[in-house]
């Protein structure tokens, strides 16, 4: 059976993020899918890298209970996708935790001397879809803040550490938003989770 | 008297982030100022933004207790200087935090019809500088990663919010340099203390 795992944060159930988030479920449930819902701030998840997760990371064994988890848990995904919402141009503290806790090596990648230095040791991985809301426009985003987390979590992080087939979604002005558009969003999401 | 308040985060007190740390606080010292460093990590800050803290985004009125020590010790700064190691082309999760409970409506910014819609409530404030560090070279950083921590982090966000004189100092390939060159970044640090 096909496994997505879906990684969210949001405070506010309200959100068009948490809308987004059920929309993959939905879309993945439907299409016949196992889904694995990883909600950080529900976990109590502590996105602080500590002394032991820094010495850890050197000795490419993480610490955190929860990451380890997490790392499991991840590890059994054909599919991942990461819903949360932009501010100040990046993910929450809470998402980018988790990029530091589970990203780790030893446990989801290790270096080689492949083009970026490293290899993914997620091996039934086949995509990785990150999908974020924001009230930016996208030009902006784009050629004002250099497109931030495309840059820093696709590209610096998902593609160096070795995954293939990284996506980003981006929701943008989604306070103006139309029904109509947030109806296109919520269709593509879906699409997302069955990966129609 | 002149006082510069020093946000800092690094889990190791080895780390050459930390020297940098040393050095910003010895440099403003030895030029008679006050400095208040704020160790986010000793504090046992909580980055995370809660239901509570968002309401209060909304609302205009930090709700988390610690970030208001932060927002009044900052609102006394006449130089802000932040030291942190790039994870993954950003900051940790616990510097990510703090941009998102201390730069606040009401609190350290309002809007307004001003260029960028925000203007800065921190008067006193006469220069904002960022110290990192990082293992890639500056221009792998700067033209596959798109100075992502530039982007987001000074113009997406300090200047955005209306500060002036906002500079990056970026120390890159850490982990190989030369001690001339560490000597050099720890000189550059003290500095930015002085104000030299």
């Amino acid at each position: 059976m096909t496994k997505t795992v879906i990684v969210t944060i949001h405070p506010y159930d309200g959100s068009f993020c948490h809308a987004l988030m059920s929309a993959v479920r939905d879309g993945a449930q439907n299409a016949g899918q196992e889904v694995d819902l990883i909600d950080l701030e529900a976990d109590g998840f502590d996105p602080v890298m500590h002394s032991k997760d820094l010495i850890g990371f050197l000795k490419h064994k993480a610490q955190d209970e929860q990451a380890l988890d997490y790392i499991r848990r991840i590890k059994e995904a054909d599919h991942l996708v990461l819903v949360f919402p932009i501010w100040w141009e990046l993910m929450p503290a809470m998402m980018k935790g988790f990029i530091d806790k589970v990203v780790f090596p030893g446990e989801t990648f290790d270096y080689d001397k492949s083009a970026t230095g490293m290899r993914s040791l997620l091996d039934n991985l086949q995509s990785t879809t990150i999908i974020t809301t924001m009230n930016t426009p996208r030009s902006v985003y784009r050629w004002v803040f250099g497109d931030a987390v495309q840059r820093a979590l696709v590209r610096g992080t998902f593609k160096k550490m070795g995954l293939k087939h990284v996506r980003w979604m981006s929701c943008n002005m989604v306070k103006k938003s139309s029904d109509d558009q947030r109806a296109k969003w919520l269709a593509t999401a879906q699409q997302v989770g069955a990966r129609a």
